[in-house]
């Protein structure tokens, strides 16, 4: 593998280029003085910068839920809200770096579309009418790159529109930016040659998470209302934990998967799985609701025809408890956050069980046996065609790699999983319980380049079960001053529902005034006056 | 591989000593006189034994939903019904050689206990109470072996009950045979070295089918009212179809797999399926909704929680019909019938529309690149290692064999199935329709040793498709005499209830007074006159 030393400074110049395009499509009026990037804590840039007026700070607060109902009643238009979020990512790019293809022109031009569909039908285009939603980079998005990070790739356009954002988009949504995500998808860490470095707005001395860590820093600057992530080991949760917002990680066939760039395609001893991220637990729910309407079974014959279900959960919940996994003790925020949270569940009435990790370690290493089965060498490979050196985090990820596996190894890698699946189905079944609920993370975001474990979420990928994150608080410490601290749950396969819906129980007891940062009310139309859209455009042209 | 000439004769003792366990187990009452055991179409026999009473006869050719009905009600008792049903396997063996595993004594047990829950509970205990079942002889079955025909493992057990056999006695079944596979079950024949051949009831020159090919000539027999077979490339559909029965393979993941032995464990790129064979649609529909209404999934992880749900179909359907694969044309006998098929089809109001079979030849050859990714290996590593050569069907397959596959040639593989599943999901969706009609074989049962072409239902294992055979006629010329001839019906992945709901529209208007031999009128009361069941548990213990 080559180093950084003795590598050609290529890779170098394909970042400059692909930096500038980036960063050149943000529209002069909206970028910050330099006095306004620094510090570590920036979530209140927005507020200081003047560059969204305060109905557009509103708007950009607001859940999905509640945008797309303010948006099919005629309280806002689809320009207005698209304008105030891609304001608000262009700031979120500008102290993140979280952004990996800029569409503010393309999403206006698409969102006016909405606003016309809707004054000449008198009817909004679909249930996402008019919302921008964010796509992570490798998902395949019509007319723009999808590189998975990699210098190799870094011209690699979309072939079309991914199954998932082919049902949004149809849904009536709107797609303003791509985010980034690290070289080779492999970290929960948001780093790659091609794009840099995306830091978390909590603290930007700590990571966003990853791999899907761009789309976790514009959620949390409230950049867009609603992203799609992907997740194999963590790469939702990861991000949305880190950066205090709420991520879905479907099991494997249950959301659409087709029509994404990435190393190892067609391995299936572990897969990925698409999902919801946002601020609150209902515009998960809003997702998932909306794209199994769509049908997407009938176009991509891996999915399972399951629509989404109403579920019924008892009053009373009973929920077993992981206080860590035996393998990595989580850190002592992320324990008291733990004991806080089932303090209150029991206070509630819910019943809490513990939750004996038995499995968790054979587990942790299965899955990091499955990522490797050919001892990395595609990611090598692939890096090699493109000259470019593995960032810190995928040279730690690489670091794990064995030997390549023969085939008749990788079933008996696959009769493995399988056996502990099926011992966990018997610990679960025996327990009798609605949920697990266990840390996120060992711990809170870590600082840069020191994310070296992901066993509390990688075990759900080896189980494929269905598992959500939520924020439950904030650490104070220097070091991860302001970190959102989250806790993760989790049900069985294939349970998106129940495990939503044992997260809206939660969620109201523990953040039961959930404000991530500022005002939540409802938009109303009285708070129309005075605001202008045509700014916005005309400011975008300027800067084309 | 070593071959017949150069190996030792270890085979041919383990062979004897098999075939006399489970000959020894057949009572000497219902041995039949050697005058008997003659002639090409056994069918007949049962009738001009006299081992069965005219009720057991009838009992022996009801339906399983007839039979349950009769069992709960008190018509029938368990132990009646399991005589009837072992003494007709008995006679069936004996002329077909389709028993891998006798078990009557075991069954009559069972049955009797059955007997005794009613009388003390006042109720059944369960929907299959007491009901005889036989079970593929690969399928775990608690003190049974299951050796996948092969030398090498006949001597081992099974360490319980499969899931789907565990299912099956949970809702009341009694398990009286295991039946006939080939070795290494990779055929759609049914011989091996360890249990020898097994032939056709219909016409014994000619093949039952396989790999189910045990369940097709018992079923065929009425040796069973229900049998429990798997089918990774047709071998649940070709015995069925072979021997003018019903059957049904579904999708992976709707009906319990775990607990087979069998070549290949781990691997995924293709995946057989455990499904039903009976002598009517709705004794699959039964099967089915009774398995599903255990809900395996919370012990099986990787299936899928979807209930038996109740579909409805237009009243006229709109079947698109493939006439022939593009690669084998069918005989003209298949043809006429599904000639015929189509006209009574459309005489009844249906649509009928042409299927192109565009991709039936790619995935045809990716099937059997599927079933030899390690280039046979592991057949042949366990056949030498019982010191066996491979019987001429098995050396057939073996012969199709390339080279084996280094891990990212098989992820290939995988993209290539995606690819080929997601172009037939356009073409589907595209046409519109309710369900595919085609034929279920490129012929008739072979004659032994010359069936050299899978086509016609390993494409549906590629796609992973329900499909579903049933009889429509029988053939008369000299070789194939007496032959039933079959169609195939498929429909979307997981779509079990409605490939056999349109299953049973065709069956209604193409054999509307389906008789496949004799009576099937509902049993009733006053038919029990008459006869004891004390007889028959005697002579098992004579001969015990």
């Amino acid at each position: 593998m080559p180093t950084k030393k003795n590598m050609d400074n290529n890779w170098r110049a394909v970042h400059a280029r692909r930096k500038h395009d980036i960063d050149s499509k943000i529209p002069t009026a909206w970028r910050l003085p330099s006095s306004l990037t620094k510090g570590d804590n920036v979530l209140q840039v927005p507020y200081e910068s003047n560059i969204l007026t305060p109905r557009e700070l509103r708007i950009t607060e607001a859940r999905a839920v509640d945008l797309v109902q303010a948006l099919q009643t005629g309280i806002c238009t689809s320009v207005e809200v698209t304008t105030a979020f891609c304001k608000r990512a262009a700031i979120a790019h500008q102290l993140t770096n979280c952004l990996a293809v800029v569409l503010f022109e393309e999403a206006l031009a698409d969102a006016a579309a909405c606003d016309e569909y809707m004054r000449r039908h008198g009817k909004p285009k679909g249930p996402l009418h008019g919302l921008p939603i964010s796509v992570k980079e490798h998902i395949y998005l019509e007319g723009t790159t999808a590189t998975s990070a990699l210098i190799a790739w870094a011209d690699d356009g979309s072939p079309g529109d991914a199954l998932i954002v082919k049902c949004l988009r149809d849904a009536g949504a709107v797609f303003h930016v791509k985010t980034t995500n690290p070289q080779c998808l492999m970290s929960l860490e948001c780093d790659s040659n091609l794009f840099g470095r995306t830091t978390n707005p909590h603290n930007r001395n700590l990571t966003p998470g990853g791999s899907s860590g761009g789309e976790g820093a514009l959620i949390a600057m409230r950049g867009s209302p609603l992203g799609i992530g992907t997740d194999i080991g963590g790469s939702i949760r990861a991000p949305s934990a880190f950066s205090g917002g709420y991520g879905l990680k479907p099991s494997v066939a249950r959301i659409p998967h087709g029509g994404l760039s990435g190393i190892h395609g067609g391995m299936e001893n572990i897969i990925g799985a698409v999902g919801p991220m946002a601020n609150s637990v209902d515009d998960l729910k809003l997702f998932c609701n909306v794209v199994l309407d769509a049908n997407p079974w009938d176009h991509e014959p891996s999915l399972i025809e399951i629509p989404w279900r109403s579920v019924s959960m008892p009053e009373k919940l009973k929920i077993a408890v992981m206080w860590h996994d035996g393998v990595v003790l989580p850190h002592p925020p992320v324990r008291r956050a733990l004991e806080e949270t089932v303090k209150t569940l029991k206070a509630h009435g819910h019943t809490i069980v513990n939750w004996d990790p038995k499995y968790h370690e054979e587990l942790f290493h299965w899955a990091n046996r499955a990522y490797l089965l050919d001892a990395g060498r595609e990611y090598t490979d692939t890096m090699d065609l493109g000259s470019e050196p593995p960032v810190p985090s995928l040279e730690w990820f690489l670091s794990l790699a064995g030997s390549s596996c023969s085939i008749e190894e990788t079933w008996k890698v696959n009769s493995q999983r399988d056996r502990l699946r099926t011992q966990w189905a018997v610990q679960w079944r025996e327990l009798g319980i609605n949920a697990l609920l266990c840390p996120a993370h060992a711990s809170v975001a870590s600082a840069h380049d020191e994310c070296h474990y992901w066993g509390y979420t990688s075990v759900f990928n080896s189980l494929d079960l269905s598992a959500a994150v939520m924020p439950v608080g904030t650490y104070s410490p220097e070091k991860y001053k302001d970190a959102p601290i989250s806790l993760q749950l989790v049900t069985s396969r294939l349970q998106e529902e129940r495990v939503l819906e044992v997260m809206s129980a939660i969620d109201a007891v523990v953040n039961p005034k959930a404000e991530v940062f500022k005002s939540t009310a409802p938009i109303t139309l009285s708070a129309v006056e005075g605001w202008k859209n045509e700014g916005a455009l005309g400011a975008i042209r300027t800067a084309a």
